[in-house]
């Protein structure tokens, strides 16, 4: 990869499942560099829960080195105790970010579906099959939503920045 | 003050004021030791504002190393941002709770009032009005709820371990 180079890391949060991604781009060309996700148990203290996604979120960003950081928004939920799980998880993440000082841009999930599949309303199945097609990834399980989102993310962070790469 | 003494801290989280109290208690007295509130702008970045909530709170345990802390809870909220918000603020304290290996033990509004004034339902004004009392606190301005909120979140974890001190 030649040009200017830009680390971009994709955060998917949640309390239980966080996604995260790696993507290397210039103004040409974008490529993954690794992807996965953050497990917490529920039987495990919310304290020890939500301080694993903060130490691994760190852990991720030590090895990789992002360059800045696109993170999914929200403004609306199913129910109060869940969203309040989101916003703990989205703490502990935006602390290992303020930490490592990486300039974080947020998306929410229409604005996502729309840069990645040009639809604002798309499922996460069409985000998957996207999100493959554009980097070449063979992402093919329910389970790996968490993962392809994470991707999709970057990406959207990625096609805003591309004209200034 | 003689006999086992703990050191509580009593936190009322908010993504723009979070409101902190530090007591000393044995079987048979408690004592506030200090108390205040951390103000974030919402003019700064949110990951500035989430990360300044943590580090204040660092600060308060690094000095006045707290045995427990007791934490409000919530199950309803006006409206999803709010509580986003709401739960950014909390994973940045659980942060620094878990960094500084404090149990925590978290309690409803409606516990917190119940324990302090003795009904479950009760105003702002009414905790402050009892949590002066208990304390001996001259805490009187509307724009302390925060904070007379806080020293009522240390007193219900109080009133609730007390027989075993």
């Amino acid at each position: 990869m030649k040009g200017d180079e830009i680390v971009i890391m994709g955060i998917d949060p949640g309390s239980l499942i966080t996604g995260y991604a790696i993507l290397k781009a210039n103004s040409s060309k974008i490529l993954p560099i690794t992807y996965g996700n953050i497990k917490t148990s529920s039987k495990n203290d919310l304290q020890k829960r939500i301080y694993k996604i903060h130490t691994e979120v760190d852990k991720i960003i030590n090895q990789y080195n992002p360059d800045q950081c696109s993170l999914e928004k929200i403004f609306y939920a199913k129910n109060v105790r869940s969203v309040l799980s989101l916003g703990e998880a989205r703490g502990a993440i935006l602390i290992s970010l303020e930490q490592n000082k990486i300039p974080t841009y947020e998306y929410t999930p229409r604005k996502i579906k729309k840069s990645v599949v040009g639809n604002g309303r798309a499922s996460k199945k069409q985000v998957q099959y996207m999100v493959n097609a554009i980097l070449n990834t063979k992402i093919d399980k329910k389970s790996s939503y968490d993962i392809s989102d994470a991707l999709a993310i970057g990406i959207c962070h990625y096609n805003k920045i591309k004209p200034n790469l």
